[in-house]
C-alpha cells in the first residue's frame, strides 16, 4: 500500500434510454504498490463526451463496450506521481489518455501521450487540442473535404466539437451557420466565435431558418445531433454536398432511433453521407495539434469549458451533455488538493 | 395533317401515394405537318422505370416535375418515319430518348441518340444498354468504387438495374448476393445469372440471411429499394463500406417516408452513403455501352424483359413496377403493325 485512496465511478448496469444515477457506483480503495513498468497518474480533469453513452451499450461498435463492474471509460489529463521503472514516463510528466472516471490511474502507459502544461491550460488537452478538437479538424478537412467558399452548417455548434468545426471553417474562408439550443449559445456563436449566422433550434423552425441563412444551399453539414435537425438540413443541401456523421446526440438515449427520412436528398443532390471515428486519424494528431495550437495562440480559435468539481458530481456532468445545460466543453475536475 | 393518329398517356393529376387509374388519360389526335427541323418517331417500346413515380411529384428534384396535362415522361426507342430537313436524323434511323408514353413523338431531336437495331433487340436499348444498364455500370464502378474481391449486395436484384449490377460485380471478381421477392426470382439470380446467393425478402429474415451469406460483412450495398431492407443491410456492412443510393422503390408511394434508422452504422464502420443520378455520366455512356455490348455478346451479361402490349395497358405496366409482379425489365410495346 502506498497510502493513497482512489475513488472510481464503476459502471454497474447497462442503461436503457437515459442513464439513471444507479448506473454507476462510487468505489473507494487503497492503491497497492506499483508493479515494475507501471506508473501512477493523478488525474486532474476527466473529459465528458457524448460518445461515452455509446460505449455503455453492449453492441458491436468501433470500440468494445465498457465491461460491467469496470471503471467508466473516459478521456483524462493528469500528472505522473510515481513511476516504477517505466521506460518512457517519469514523475512530473503530464499525460493524456483514456484514464477513466477515477482520481488515480495505474497503468503501463499504453495509449497515453505527454503534453506540455506550460503551453495551454490542462482542460484544453482534452478539448480543443484533444479528441473533440481532432474530431473537428479531421472531420471537416478530411471527411468533409472542405473547400474555400463552402457553406458549412454545424449542429451542436456551441459544444466542444461544433465550436471548433465552425471556427476552422471560418479560418478557411467559408460561410458558417451554427445550430444550437437557446439564445445565449447563439449569441456566443456569432459574437464570440464569428459565425455568420446561428439558428436556435429550440425557438426557430430550423428548415425555414436554414433557407434564409443559406439561400443557395449547404455544401457541408457536420452533424453532431441526428434526428429532426439532420432531416431539416437534408432538405437544404446542394449538389455534391458532404454530410459528415460525427454523432447523433439526440438519438443516444432513445430506445427507438429515428433515421433521416429525407435521405433521398442525397440522391437528388448526388451528395455523400459519411461516418467518421477520430481514432482513424491517430497518426496525424500531432500535425493537427500543432496547427490548432498556433490558431489558439493567434486568438483565432477560441474555446470555453464548463468545469464541475469533484468525482461525486460525475452523474450531473454526464447528464449536462444531453440536456444541453452547459457552455462549451464539459469537464470534471477530480483532483483534490 | 399527315394521316396519322397518335395515342398519348396524359398526366392529369398528381397522385398521393400509389397512383390510381384516373391519374392518366388516354388522348388521341391527328398529327399535324412537321415543322422544318422536326422529325416524327414511331415509338416501338416505352421504358417503365421506378424513377417515373418521382417525376410525377411537384417537388424540387434532379429534373423538373412532369407538368400536369402533359404527356407522361418516359424513355423510348423507335424509328424515324419522317424528317423535315432535320440536320442529323433521317427516315429509318432508330433513336433512343425521352419520347414519352405515346405511339409517336414529334421532336427536334434534342436529347436523342441513334442505335443500331442489327446489334441488339430494341428493348435492350432501353434496358441493359440504356438508362438502367448505365445506372448499374456507373453506380457500381464509379460511385460504389468496386474492387475485386468485394462482397456486393444488391436489392431489386431481379430488376433491370439490379440484375445488371450483380452480373457486372461477378464479371469483376466479386461475391454477389441479391435480394429479391419470391423463390422464382431468387432461383433466376442463382441459376441463370450466377449470383452467389439470393435472399427472398418476402419469405426470409433479411438480416439473418445476410449474416449467413456474408459472414464477414458487406463492402458495397447497391440500394434500389430503401425502407426495411436498407436498414437490415446497414447492420451488416463492414469497415469502409459504400452504400450506393440508386432508388427507394419501397418509399415512392408512401406518404410518410421512413429513413434508415440504422444509419449510425455508417459512423461505426466509417462507411459512405452516396446518392447517384445516371445523367451525370452521360458523356461516358458510349464507353459503358460498348463494354456492356461486348459482355452481352460473350454471354456474360444476361437480361430479360417483360413486355406488355398496347399503350392502353400503361397503367397495368406501371403498377407492376411497384408490386414486383414482373420478371426483369418492364417494357410496353406501343407500336401497332
Amino acid at each position: 500500500m502506498i497510502g493513497i485512496v482512489n475513488k472510481q465511478q464503476i459502471l454497474v448496469k447497462r442503461p436503457v434510454g437515459m442513464p439513471t444515477p444507479d448506473t454507476w457506483e462510487l468505489k473507494e480503495y487503497e492503491i497497492p504498490e506499483l508493479e515494475k513498468g507501471e506508473i501512477l497518474i493523478k488525474q486532474e480533469y476527466i473529459s465528458l463526451d457524448p460518445a461515452m453513452r455509446g460505449w455503455m451499450n453492449d453492441t458491436k461498435s468501433y470500440v468494445p463496450p465498457i465491461e460491467l463492474n469496470a471503471v467508466m471509460r473516459a478521456g483524462t489529463v493528469g500528472k505522473v506521481i510515481q513511476s516504477n521503472n517505466h521506460s518512457k514516463y517519469k514523475e512530473g510528466d503530464v499525460l493524456v489518455g483514456m484514464g477513466g472516471v477515477q482520481q488515480y490511474t495505474v497503468t503501463d502507459g499504453k495509449g497515453y501521450y505527454p503534453v506540455d502544461p506550460s503551453k495551454a491550460p490542462l482542460p484544453t488537452y482534452i478539448g480543443t487540442l484533444g479528441m473533440p478538437g481532432m474530431t473537428a479538424y479531421f472531420g471537416l478537412l478530411e471527411v468533409g473535404k472542405l473547400k474555400e467558399g463552402d457553406v458549412v452548417v454545424v449542429s451542436g455548434a456551441a459544444g466542444a466539437v461544433g465550436s471548433t468545426v465552425g471556427q476552422i471553417a471560418k479560418i478557411k474562408g467559408c460561410k458558417v451557420v451554427g445550430i444550437a439550443g437557446g439564445p445565449d449559445k447563439c449569441s456566443y456563436l456569432i459574437n464570440d466565435l464569428g459565425f455568420d449566422a446561428a439558428i436556435d433550434y429550440k425557438n426557430e423552425n430550423v428548415r425555414k431558418a436554414l433557407k434564409e441563412a443559406c439561400p443557395d444551399g449547404v455544401d457541408i453539414y457536420f452533424d453532431n445531433v441526428g434526428g429532426e435537425i439532420l432531416d431539416a438540413v437534408l432538405t437544404q443541401i446542394r449538389m455534391h454536398a458532404r454530410v459528415v456523421i460525427c454523432g447523433a446526440i439526440s438519438q443516444y438515449n432513445v430506445t427507438q432511433p429515428k433515421g433521416p427520412a429525407n435521405y433521398m436528398s442525397l440522391l437528388v443532390n448526388r451528395a455523400t453521407m459519411q461516418g467518421m471515428i477520430v481514432f482513424d486519424f491517430a497518426d496525424r494528431y500531432g500535425e493537427a495539434a500543432q496547427q490548432m495550437a498556433k490558431w489558439i495562440e493567434e486568438g483565432r480559435l477560441k474555446h470555453r469549458e464548463e468545469v464541475l468539481n469533484g468525482i461525486d458530481h460525475f452523474y450531473e456532468a454526464f447528464c449536462k451533455l444531453f440536456t444541453g445545460e452547459k457552455q462549451g466543453k464539459m469537464v470534471l475536475k477530480v483532483s483534490e488538493d
